[in-house]
């Protein structure tokens, strides 16, 4: 049987996962009618929200679609519109899910704490299974069709599949980009907004149904950590599954009978650990203790353990002999198809070995063990229970500032273990098999993103959860075990967007690949150095960081701006309406949501466009100034510079923001004065400072680095073409 | 004449004005009883501290000379020393004038705002011109002994000269590293410390006697701003200057008789700018307005302008000619040491055109307009009357929260424009004359140092008289004009850190060709592989980038755990004696100088050998994985790579610093509710985030690169011998 058909099936049981345990979800207890009505609200924001988010994002990728159709065509600018679509169609079904899960997560605690996590884990786990079986269905059903239906071949000078698949994976980082900056604003203005005004300003608490941002900021916890975040791991699942399909393209043109199977091969692995993600789902149970840490720990060993064999399954499916040399006759008879990439001077002979079905066996495995790694140095980083979260407690003590100044020191370390451990990574998996064991790690990576990101989407269920059990009155009971659940939410989520962007950190060197690969097929005549002696690269590399720096400057500023707003709106409204403080009149939610809303989407444009617009920029600037073969240097240089630059401000963001927020609930649990203590007020700024930075601008890096990527190897065909 | 000889009569003269200088200001009225003994006591603590500081440098230093001399021979560790023991000077020096201007401009300012601004700023220029004279007579003095009284020659197959300047830059700059950060931690402590315990806990104004803290909050200026300032250009200045000779002496050796006038030529125009930095600084004046940043750039200004010809005419005496072209007739001649350093393929002949005296001059001018336009842009970014500044007082209405947020975001966004500014140097720098074009704009960027030192060293005076106007009880007329002559302060002194880094991002560019070109002519047979395509020159890249944060974490951790405990110390104090607070007694300031002096020692010594260490493990572990030829790839990348990541954090943090603390200056002008309000406390909050960013993580970030830079050529060096 064809082995992307097998794919495709697996995709579709993802699907068909997600299908049946919604069916269970929505048929629970959805709690008694005040507990609906807030849901209601909740919902009503989110779908107003995601409505006109992906109303103005369809705008933009109409007229991007049809930049594509012109300079492209119609397979890349199909491809572009299914990605794109589908992307859009993760982030709303994960919305969808989420704020029905909600309010039945908040009546299942009422019942007991494994109830509570079950469903809210379930719900989480449909968006994970909906984003990686969507991804998965998009590259294999596109890559399909393209083959087996339309028939063009990969290899020959037929260059339709691999178009096909970068406009697929374009797609879905512009979407991406606009729903995680978006979300992002959105979320965290509501959030820091409705903190401000309520919990500093009128002393009321979080959640306070008074509070007129209230449901504003329910409906930020759905539409960004939930539907922006969604959109942003398809991203990533499709931009890196469809960057090792299109290296294999590229590198391994010439692997004859080899070269199907090769290609099936990523599409396969990312099917077997779908499996193995639905059979992990199952094992998150608390098992008699309260540690839900524990409980969804268990999940992912599992999942992860699994798809040891799993993978070996498939890599044996495709390849037959593990220990067959795949590569080197490719090498000896094209010299400047090189296989890894490294520079050969013209006219030097030499010799570059291949690998085997065994090597790319370890590279998974090394995948798989950078993402355990990840998890475990954020947890750490983010966690209660070690030294740095503690450590900003501590620094409450002695105020805001105290607090803040060891929180940037925490988010300035945070980078240091990950990225050992990346750049272990790319060492050991170059080694084993070159760009392409490089490949093959972060394929394997984001094979497991189902479960990944089932974790990630628990979070903001139980966060929804413990609001409308706050404000339908329940007992404190309830919001206690909402709060133990929801307490796993920070580093959960801090998980996902480190995973995120390490993965990032191997895809933008495969992507590189593609790019200077692409560049010797296209102007074999170029003599484009990218060397470091070549000040052009630098001038790329400064430049290439630099973007990360001015969007994440543009993203801080926007929260601030419209959480500004948000202050004024509450202020407006307790002072119009003195019923509402007193609890006699209900406050107009939905003029709060829709403020936010605005803001939101008005926000979101110019920094999602600058990434589409620099390397196209760059390129023309200094192909004028020094020459085009400059030119190409230079926004080579910008890929990899937006890399160096962009995983360092993205990792400081997200860790520094998961061990702020934590910092606060560990002096909320009674540590250093406890709620209501000076440390507590101080620990409340440092978690809204770390609000935009590890919601807002830290996660939408990653997105950015690859659209950064993906417009340069576009705008490298549409000059060739 | 030679004219290594003139510049180092120019350097005299820079020598002889600080002491003609000094003696006027010493001369001046020390004001009454209380002033001298409160001055008596910075004094004393000031020079406790450094004392301590550099034995305990010193012992780093022996150790290193040590090793210099065993690996590398008696000339790089004679180097090494001379520059190790001028650094030293320069810094103490600095300090010296310092802590005796301070108590001077506060009896100046009794008299009126031009005599105040007047005995400061002269005490500044003479820390300014000692920086720049010291250090051009460290390079001039060590060279001309060299080449002149120990016959060693250039260009041939003698090493000497090349690493004998190199070892003069280690010197220079691992005793900077040091100073900046050990001053930094020094200083931020005692202001982040007094400031928590006594504006926020005591409800105590600012440099108010009773505050324990307050001696060392102002020795702490002394230390950190003044001396640690000064090593830390003295340190740019070596290094650059010493850099363009290395070059020239690398690249130019077949220059014949024009390489002994190349060679002297930067020091020439670094002596020629001593004048017009002398001519500058009496132009600095009020002419009857208020206006104190405006009778800076008076100075400033004129110092520029009269730098055009001075540099004219300083290449003329030099060249002769300036049409003529040099460097052409070098290229045809050996093809692998090429003028520009751009990768050419073996076999392949290019033809890369030279230079001329014509292209060096507009170099040079682009070099004056980089730092003009840095000054420019850094105002903008922190001074009141602009929009970053007053965006950060408007957010600190809605809490302490948003005005982090805002000064974050300010931050990030104020590396753009500095970055394009270096770009575009790097741009037309090398279009105009190759990498030796870049070299001569970092040359005389910092050619001007001595009048940029001046302004920043002004910083600390004023601060200091203010806070000894405060504790002195004068009137509070003395204390507005202190304040006045101090709000510039902020500016001026984030001015000089924007100038280093970025003088620091041409001179990493020349650097890095030195070690490429060290590299070819130790390891002639080695093919190393610098393009972005070798992974390993990612891995350096990526190890690279996240040194800086490494170094700011740690830099912050250390100001925030001494700050800590000063805060500590004084609650003891306060708690231990009521007397203190009701001002019958005198709190024990000896006590907090003392445990902030061993606290910043402490602190100081790991994060400085982060950047002597880095390199050299990087290296060896790269060469045992992957080969020696991957080694200097990677340790090669590492270099570039510490200066992509270090410029963004470096920018970010002294320009967010400076706008966060002329933020809360703007509101206690009265915007915003003024003094005492909550804008005020949330400015507050911010000002004392920014301490650490501005004052020691942020600055020290220079003489890291430079270090790592260093290294590596001396690692090159060790490895040939």
């Amino acid at each position: 049987m064809d082995l992307t058909l097998v794919a495709i099936i697996l995709g579709l049981l993802a699907v068909l996962y997600g299908f049946v345990t919604s069916r269970q979800v929505l048929g629970s207890d959805a709690g008694n009618a005040k507990m609906q009505e807030i849901a209601a609200a909740i919902q009503e924001g989110a779908q107003a929200y995601l409505k006109r988010q992906y109303t103005t994002i369809a705008i933009v990728g109409v007229v991007v679609a049809v930049l594509v159709a012109l300079f492209l065509g119609p397979v890349p600018a199909t491809g572009f519109v299914l990605g794109a679509i589908l992307s859009g169609v993760a982030g709303y079904t994960g919305m969808v899910i989420s704020v029905r899960a909600n309010v039945r997560t908040a009546a299942a605690a009422e019942k007991g704490l494994q109830q509570g996590l079950t469903l809210a884990f379930r719900s989480g786990a449909i968006t994970g299974l909906l984003v990686a079986g969507l991804a998965l269905l998009a590259i294999a059903g596109f890559y399909y069709y393209l083959t087996a239906i339309a028939g063009h071949s990969v290899g020959g000078t037929d260059r339709t599949v691999v178009d096909g698949l970068v406009g697929l994976a374009f797609g879905a980082s512009l979407i991406s980009i606009f729903a995680r900056l978006g979300g992002g604003i959105f979320t965290k203005a509501a959030d820091v907004g409705a903190d401000l005004v309520g919990k500093v300003e009128a002393g009321i608490p979080e959640d306070d149904p008074r509070n007129p941002a209230v449901i504003a900021d329910n409906v930020g916890d759905n539409v960004g950590d939930c539907a922006g975040m969604a959109a942003d791991l398809f991203e990533t699942y499709v931009v890196t599954v469809g960057a090792t399909m299109v290296l294999t393209a590229l590198l391994l043109k010439n692997a004859g009978d080899m070269l199907a199977p090769l290609m099936a091969l990523p599409l396969l692995i990312g099917g077997v650990c779908i499996v193995t993600s639905i059979i992990g789902t199952y094992f998150v149970r608390l098992g008699g203790s309260t540690n839900v840490m524990g409980a969804m720990y268990k999940g992912f060993l599992v999942t992860a353990v699994l798809s040891i064999p799993a993978i070996y399954g498939a890599l044996t499916m495709a390849l037959g002999d593990m220990g067959a040399l795949i590569g080197a006759e490719v090498i000896s008879g094209a010299a400047s198809t090189n296989i890894d990439g490294t520079l050969v001077t013209e006219g030097v002979a030499e010799v570059v070995g291949g690998f085997t079905g065994m090597d790319l066996f370890w590279c998974s495995l090394l995948g798989l063990a950078i993402t355990g790694l990840i998890i475990w140095i954020t947890e750490y980083y983010t966690g209660t229970s070690y030294r740095p979260v503690r450590s900003i407690a501590k620094a409450s003590e002695t105020g805001h500032g105290t607090n803040v100044i060891q929180g940037l020191a925490i988010s300035l370390e945070a980078t240091a273990l990950p990225t050992l451990v990346i750049v272990a990574g790319i060492v050991v998996a170059y080694q084993l098999a070159g760009l392409m064991g490089i490949a093959y790690s972060a394929t394997a990576m984001l094979a497991l993103a189902g479960m990944v990101v089932a974790l990630d989407a628990y979070g903001p269920v139980t966060d929804n959860a413990g609001g409308i059990a706050e404000m339908a009155g329940l007992d404190d009971s309830v919001r206690e075990k909402t709060d133990l659940l929801d307490a796993v939410g920070n580093t959960t989520k801090a998980v996902t967007k480190g995973y995120a962007i390490g993965s990032a950190g191997l895809a933008a060197l495969v992507l590189f690949a593609a790019y200077t690969t692409d560049l010797k097929e296209f102007f074999p005549t170029l003599d484009v150095n990218f060397s470091l002696e070549n000040p052009y690269v630098i001038v790329g590399l400064l430049l290439g960081a630099l973007l990360p720096y001015l969007f994440g400057a543009m993203g801080m500023t926007a929260v601030g701006r419209a959480a500004g707003d948000v202050v004024k709106d509450v202020r407006d409204q307790f002072a119009g309406d003195p019923g509402i403080m007193a609890g006699t009149s209900k406050p107009n939610y939905a003029r709060t949501v829709d403020l936010v809303t605005k803001a939101a989407i008005k926000e979101m444009i110019v920094p999602s466009l600058l990434p589409v617009l620099a390397p196209i920029v760059v390129y023309f600037v200094i192909t004028m100034v020094a020459g085009q073969q400059n030119g190409f240097a230079a926004l080579g240089a910008l890929l990899l510079g937006v890399i160096v630059g962009g995983l360092f401000v993205a990792l400081s963001m997200t860790a520094g923001g998961g061990a702020w927020d934590n910092a606060k609930k560990y002096i909320e649990d009674g540590h250093h004065g406890g709620k209501g203590s000076d440390a507590h007020h101080a620990a409340v700024t440092g978690d809204t400072v770390g609000d935009p930075y590890k919601d807002t601008a830290g996660p939408a890096v990653n997105p950015m680095i690859k659209i950064t990527n993906i417009v340069a190897l576009l705008l490298l065909a549409a000059l060739a073409g």
